[in-house]
């Protein structure tokens, strides 16, 4: 039995017995629901709003920028970073101090070290944190300095991961996998939201296809304006990991924005060619300003039509 | 041999027998060139411009908007359609005479009455036609009535189809295939610029992946930078068909002009729930309307990004 | 209407009026047919059997061995490719004369000779022959040399050159295109059934998918079952395009016989360093036959349990 | 640095710095090596043979069976099971005691007493048990009752979890993704031997293609051969999961060993209808009985050709 708002939805009713006093109490059998119950807009239709100390993620009128590096390189490099970050408009810093590496012979993050810079490199800027956990081990370690929690594309469906994040109250940023369907990222949003966890966003970053000579992953911009039919949920887009490419991320930051996406998360490195991870995907600092004075703008147009 | 231009292309000189005066005026070998010699940025860095009597597509400061329904279903609803289409901005008239569907029971066209239709509806509106090619024995029939060949989905690699249209010197719209790579799509196009027709559109139009629930296909917006920055032809972008739902049609407008796309392909009926085909994906005239109001505003703020 | 053997299939009976007598003869009304209403088991239970003068395609007790290079490269060049394939245990002669190749500036075949060469080589050896037909000119001087056309991959919705091919009564081997799902396939076979040809068989060669490393296509094995049991016509395996690596091609062919196909084409070449075109697949004589002498047995054991 | 029998690789020996008398040691520098170097035929060519008490894994003459339910139902069932799974000649015992499922509400697994319950039956019928961990905080717990460690296709890419079973000396089994290529899977299985954990099998299980309507996933048996090419390790099949419909998976289980895997992994069920989870998939025990009767004559035959 779940309970959502006013609602109380009983998945499979009829596997369960109750008692003549409970019937007399049910005013509706919907039967068709979808699997992902408390996600959806059938039983919650207005929007869910994230609310961090810097930045309001959903809802009418807000556009969210989140910005900063792969990596973790070091505080140096972090603050300098931040700053241009805050500088582009962001609210929230990203930057990876745990990262899910292909190869376990590539860099794997400066762990709770990164975390501290981050922290305090987002202090120092009026900004959130948003960074990445892949270990239920890490879950309370990293409660103590982010405000986001990323799951990263890798994870969607680690079920075990889902559930250790579902117990914190810490809000959830959970990235598509590379073969998710849109109905599996729901489910596995719902692991969050049944352990009583509601603060959840929802990441867009490309889907694997037979086509990845030119990009890293199809950038699925559909899938914004479909989640938003189906779920209450903020959706995020973010075009550096959906190109991999710095020279596409631009015109799919555009693209992204006029989807109707509720923010981005962008990767930013002022030396791209010695960045620990994923250089080649990184705007420079001019271009990242540039980039998001114009999304901007655009979300500002955008907002004049629905006024 | 290929010329380009000022430049010659031998694909493959090792193969080739040069007399010793050929030979010396060999002035740059080129060791790795693309396999579409034609169609590359490599020889030919300025954009392709196709100038048709009421349209200009690609090149700056250009927005091509294309609209009216699936199919050609009369003559009076084709009328009616094209006014919407020319209220909204769009300067080419579309319309399917011959049809290509899936399944030999359906609708299959009004054929060369659809021409006529296509071309006198136009003609009241100040418009250019736009209709499919599906057979190369249709060719110099319909090089009589339309004023751009579209190459469908299902024919990207029907090379007798595209050595026929190649001969012609009306310009065509290529349409990529649901399983085209980029790379087939440029070798696909070169078939037709190898004949000698250079006035060549690519149609982005979605491909098929492992999601198609919610959308038909997956829209693959980063296809469009890919494309500019590989070739000089003008790219333009097929919402409806890359959703195929009507309400995603929108969204997917605004991101794919925002995608710096050179133009748009749209389906419109006024009764969608009775099209003779995919009424599902069909805006109504008002929906329409507006949104072809977003997209050039907001292709105008673009263009003040670049002045 | 549409009539199979004793039964008369009216898709979307709804739209049809019936006179009362007509009415009066309906005896049955099956709500939910496949659009493919001709090659469905439902109306034809029983297997379709293709009988050439050497080759017997289709049915328990048969398996049908087709091979030969990829294209015709001269007389001489076939005589003796032929007499391999005959040696390996094939009835069916497979060359092409006019090549389906991705750019325009590769071999494209040599047209009417080769179909002469490949005529001379079948007989000689008391062969059938396949070879692709691109082009609905060329059906007519096609049907005169071959026994079965064939229908490749990129031309299975070219739905004008499938119903010229459903005009003649030429045996057609259709190729699953490379994003051709199940019910695409079954709806392209329609198109030459409609046209009253029933001489129909299904090659499945691979679909492609993100994992593109190592093989050219993803070999899609559960096809061979799945259309046995939606379809009567014969379904048979192409590992050597499935694949595109010579050393995947046997384990591919014992994979492929054992998955219950009604025969396979292979690719062979006594040079494939120097073959024009797809030499990497291409099987040499020693090792063709000896995959031939395995898969023979592995399709005797499988006899043996269902006797 | 990591030492492979009698080899060291050094990844990106440019960055580090040897000593002097380091550098004379190196005899070799491999420049191109795959990623995944403990896993690579380039460093040891011979086959990974895992033994068990009551089964062998890899090598020349052995395949091995593993069967059994999707989940754990109950001990009197789980026996029942294990005795029919032993009789159709598995050595293996599979069943799932946690469950990764899409949606957090259905049956998530009896936990450890459905471990208990795998070990008894095992025992009981001379067999091994395989069942899946998902969580490394269960990595010990499961251990106990184990022979081998089964990751789930879900968590290929859980990186955590990977490094925890690395860290025993327990087999592991590792699923390939749904969206995982080729080289993910050897990187994601270097990430079990980088621990010092060597006892690796790897299992295609078929990956998520447009291709769904009739199969869960595409079956890509043309991995098996591709990995044995690459890895030592040995690589099993299972058709269960890769079509999701139990009337293909004899098919399939035959074109699974006919494609040269070393074993096989099957889902049995004795009342499909009733199955916790799977039930569509679960051969009946008559059928499996037949399948493993036909698999294994197969495998037999392809043993003679080699002998």
């Amino acid at each position: 039995v779940i309970r959502i708002k006013n609602h109380m939805a009983i998945p499979e009713l009829s596997h369960v017995d109750l008692t003549p006093a409970e019937a007399a109490n049910v005013t509706e059998v919907i039967e068709k629901t979808p699997a992902a119950v408390l996600g959806s807009r059938l039983f919650q239709p207005e929007d869910t709003i994230i609310e961090l100390p810097h930045s309001i993620i959903g809802g009418k009128g807000h556009f969210t920028m989140m910005a900063g590096p792969c990596s973790v390189e070091s505080e140096a490099h972090l603050r300098k970073m931040a700053k241009v970050a805050r500088e582009g408009g962001a609210t929230i810093l990203r930057g990876g101090a745990y990262k899910p590496r292909t190869s376990p012979y590539s860099f794997q993050g400066l762990g709770e070290a990164g975390l501290k810079y981050l922290r305090e490199a987002a202090d120092e800027n009026g900004m959130d944190v948003i960074t990445e956990v892949m270990d239920e081990d890490h879950v309370d370690l990293i409660a103590k300095y982010t405000d986001v929690f990323q799951i990263g594309a890798r994870n969607m469906q680690n079920f075990s991961l889902l559930k250790a994040v579902g117990k914190t109250r810490v809000p959830v940023a959970l990235k598509r996998g590379m073969a998710g369907s849109i109905d599996d990222l729901l489910n596995a949003s719902e692991y969050i939201a049944a352990g009583g966890n509601h603060q959840i966003m929802l990441l867009e970053r490309g889907v694997r296809t037979f086509d990845n000579k030119y990009t890293r992953n199809t950038f699925d911009l559909a899938a914004v304006p479909v989640l938003q039919k189906l779920t209450h949920y903020p959706v995020i887009v973010d075009p550096s990991h959906a190109v991999g490419v710095w020279d596409l991320v631009t015109p799919m930051a555009h693209a992204g924005v006029a989807s109707g996406a509720s923010g981005m998360i962008v990767e930013i490195h002022d030396d791209p060619e010695h960045a620990f991870s994923d250089g080649p995907q990184a705007l420079k600092p001019d271009t990242y300003k540039k980039m998001t004075k114009e999304v901007f703008e655009m979300r500002r147009l955008m907002d004049s039509w629905e006024a």
